[in-house]
């Protein structure tokens, strides 16, 4: 049970953490704060947040949590801001699907790394965004892995985890660079894909003409698509590396089928469609 | 009213179009052929056909209308077998994702093109392939594209329109090399995307984790990796000049893409992700 949660960010994420915890009573009170005024006053409007605050210094002083659920980009910005208001005793966490950016941005951004600071990623999420397409049901059943440091507290560690696991979700551990690495192959490289497929539809031109013939492979691909470009561009700034890593493999691969093609390799084409089938298959029973 | 339909490959599409137009009481009698035995077995005990026909010229002999669903590749080897016992009296059609391609392999296969050959391709679809996942209900609401050509009769395009529309279709006409190059954008190279990603996944290794941290975007994205790889390496065989058109537009702008990245051009990179979730609103909304 939480007195009094801090939610920088009041977004898809955030407005959908404090639904989350509002119905499970997890926690009492929820103050908010958001760039976006608009936003803001929607969350209070939709009953998300208990109070608004009016800079992210007031939001954090008497939190016993704080949740940043800003883009990657952002959080150094808001560590700059809240430094001299963060105790050091209230709980500091994120949302970020990058964690090696996220910890580097804190530590700039407060000029330390607090032992209360645990670094956690929501692997939930939506095409669309903003507090007016959250949910309280956003987490449920949905993993969040948490990456703590090695200076980390256990003591808040354990108190994120239930903040977690108070949304319905399942909270796993994971090492920084390991999940930053499972997350470029499973959702960054994804999401690059969609968007430049769009793309492409669009530089062929008729644009319509294809939307409108794509069958139901067509949206489910693209649907991706549709996701909040700040956050992505954040999300291949931060983990660029890695990114770039399995860009490597999937051009190559893609290479590979190219020649097949080219080749008129039937049987190199077979073997290339089978294996994939079976592993999606095997790993998507 | 159909007589007699005969049904060359009783697997999703086939036995899905014989379950369709028994249910609308479009057909008096369906008769099938299948080389699976298992599937033709199969497609009689659920119903799907009323007769079993040993050889494909035994099912097309007294039919009025010959559908052949069967991978593209298998397009003329079916014609040179019923090119002696299919009467010129009786309408052919297919229901091929490639239409350039099969219209040259009917010609090969019978040594002419009959005026009542009508090149059709219902877009509808399920990554499970077989009898077994057939439906009287997969064409409802779905596209299907005629593409006849100069030399095809009215009345049997005609009877062929209405055959679709009594599944609950939609037809529209096309011409055969714009219906080659539109499916090549939205069906066949979305499709190559998700079997290479997942290749490329499992080559990464771990992707059993892989796949257990990707939300649902993953699946979404790789849905339609699991399809039938006979009938993809056949689309990518008769259908090559146009898919590598397409891959040479999309491997330019992922390129573009991995030099934004590597460049930490933001601004870059906010104009594709903004372009193309603009573009995919504009067009699925």
């Amino acid at each position: 049970m939480i007195e009094r949660l801090a939610i920088i960010g009041v977004g898809l994420i955030g407005g959908s953490l404090a639904m989350a915890l509002h119905k499970s009573h997890f926690v009492n009170e929820v103050i908010g704060f958001d760039l976006d005024n608009h936003q803001l006053r929607q969350a209070q409007n939709l009953g998300v947040l208990d109070q608004v605050a009016s800079d992210p210094c007031e939001a954090v002083r008497e939190a016993d949590i704080v949740v940043l659920a800003v883009p990657v980009g952002a959080v150094e910005s808001v560590c700059l801001h809240i430094r001299d208001c963060l105790q050091a005793s209230t709980i500091l966490t994120d949302v970020g699907s990058v964690k090696g950016g996220v910890i580097r941005a804190v530590k700039m951004g407060l000029g330390f790394l607090p032992e209360n600071f645990v670094p956690a990623h929501p692997i939930a999420g939506k095409e669309r965004s903003g507090v007016a397409a959250a949910s309280a049901d956003l987490f449920v059943g949905r993993k969040v892995i948490i990456t703590p440091l090695s200076r980390t507290a256990g003591e808040a560690k354990e108190r994120v985890r239930r903040l977690w696991e108070a949304t319905g979700s399942r909270v796993e551990e994971m090492a920084v660079d390991h999940h930053d690495r499972v997350l470029a192959v499973t959702s960054h490289l994804p999401h690059l894909l969609a968007y430049t497929l769009v793309n492409s539809l669009v530089h062929l031109g008729e644009a319509d003409e294809i939307f409108r013939y794509g069958a139901g492979g067509l949206r489910d691909f693209t649907r991706i698509a549709s996701s909040d470009p700040i956050m992505w561009r954040d999300i291949c700034l931060y983990n660029a590396d890695s990114i770039l890593e399995i860009l490597d493999h999937f051009e190559a691969d893609l290479h590979e089928v190219r020649q097949a093609i080219e080749s008129s390799d039937g049987d190199a084409m077979l073997d290339i469609f089978q294996s994939a089938k079976t592993a999606r298959e095997q790993f998507c029973s």
